[in-house]
């Protein structure tokens, strides 16, 4: 099943209580496209870079079969930057610095070969830019997921609500859910925000898991308990990399295969953050996948 | 299967956004007794109130089947009191005041038709109260289940440090299992207080759950997901009575059956919070109580 990327790609500057990265390869499209490419093909991306890209990064995304097609490198350019802290409570972050360079002027251009591609997942991006990916493709896609921020639910609320009329599937965080909604009960929450246009609504809450409202149904996901955290930067993005591949994999939009589509996102999170950037999604084995998607069921199931 | 309870009796002043109330009954034997009591028979309370505790709440208590042998009566003192604020988001509460009055010095004494209780749980006092029970029981109980608060890990670490080496559960919040261990990771930081004496660790997280570490095994049970919160008082106290109560009833000290205590201790406290003070444990059926456990179970369970 054909599956559309659209997002940022990044050098991120990381440092957490446990070292450091400078200049390594992020951004949503890049944590998405190599979580989802565990499960499906082709994974095409539409994103920029500037020239400093690193050369084996774009040969990874390639021998990940992430169709690269849709990607515009701007010669001289500097790809989009972003720098921060994380404190010792993993949980909270600093911005250091967020520098858009070729990212600011950013326009998706979905190529030709791109436009029957069925599923659709929308990185956190302008919320207008999301809305004209939807409306160019050639072909309404059978599923259109989407992330969002507190920049845009503030900053471009009205272009938010226009982008979600179009949207299946909204994935966002409980602080953004709170705001979008402007309710702090996240079971309300969903609800107000299942009215804006998404009929499925899952809101990770970070260490401690994530919620799936379909219709009238919750489904909760913890969060693996690791030992061991060394970088939460892309969890998320892993996160909805993890869930969309399963079901372009499975062709299966059934509630109950959305239940294990999050549980197989939080399987793609929980390797993203043991390793510094995107190293904790390289060279996983369909084994270790498997396994790690066992133990998470085992962790909350209950005999009769 | 005889268990006994020992802890507080207090009159709660609550304010929540939705409303508040004055005097209610409170503290954590009440609560504990009253979850426990839809699961397991006799309950043996020890605990100490002044005068002015209201006569039909221990009428309540005693229509519970709760056995009020030990419950001593301070002529013309006053019981516990305090008065808290919750904040809109509810995880969140000031104290507004603490007067231990009758409580203060609180000796627990054990009558000798409890001293064979089997189980025994030791609601959130002082560790060298909590000590001196455990001591003074007739026969070593099966299980000892204890609870306590960052005031104690602080004041009396040395105290408490000696009461955990004779404790086989310990049920604390998750800040509290943090401060105790002087570790941020919630996986280390029971790993360290299985350490201390218990072998079972239980850490609630509010509104996200809780964990259930046994031995290598972590289970992890969400908390119900409800629309509507008037008053989070005594959930985590109910939380407890439930988990005792089933495990008492069922008289299986196996690890998957922990798993199940700890939902039906989750069930308890999804009751407890949908009204103020203990109103939402009164007038449960088993059908309901019944009903939530399926309901938790179905909230977490994915099929293959």
């Amino acid at each position: 099943m054909s599956l559309l990327v659209v997002g940022s790609l990044a050098l991120d500057t990381i440092e957490t209580p446990f070292g450091r990265a400078e200049m390594v390869a992020g951004g949503s499209a890049v944590y998405v496209s190599v979580a989802a490419s565990y499960f499906a093909a082709p994974i095409r991306l539409v994103g920029v870079i500037g020239s400093d890209f690193p050369k084996q990064e774009i040969e990874f995304l390639e021998s990940r079969g992430v169709d690269l097609t849709g990607l515009q490198t701007i010669q001289g350019g500097k790809t989009f930057h972003w720098s921060g802290r994380y404190h010792y409570d993993l949980n909270e972050r600093d911005t250091l610095s967020t520098d858009l360079n070729v990212f600011e002027k950013f326009n998706p251009e979905i190529p030709q070969s791109y436009r029957k591609s069925r599923y659709v997942i929308l990185g956190n991006i302008d919320p207008i830019l999301q809305r004209r990916v939807i409306e160019s493709m050639g072909q309404k896609p059978e599923l259109v997921i989407c992330d969002t921020m507190n920049f845009w639910i503030q900053g471009k609320h009205d272009e938010l609500l226009q982008t979600l009329k179009l949207v299946d599937i909204i994935i966002l965080n409980d602080s953004e859910a709170r705001l979008l909604s402007s309710e702090p009960n996240l079971i309300k929450a969903a609800k107000i925000i299942m009215k804006l246009g998404p009929r499925i609504v899952i809101i990770k809450k970070g260490e401690h898991g994530a919620l799936l409202f379909t219709g009238d149904t919750i489904f909760s996901a913890p969060a693996f308990p690791l030992e061991f955290i060394y970088d939460p930067t892309g969890a998320g993005d892993s996160f909805a990399g993890g869930f969309v591949g399963h079901l372009a994999r499975t062709e299966d939009l059934s509630d109950e295969n959305f239940k294990r589509a999050v549980v197989y996102g939080s399987v793609m999170a929980s390797f993203c953050v043991t390793k510094f950037g995107i190293k904790g999604l390289k060279d996983l084995s369909d084994i270790e996948i498997m396994g790690r998607y066992r133990d998470f069921i085992e962790l909350s199931r209950v005999s009769d």
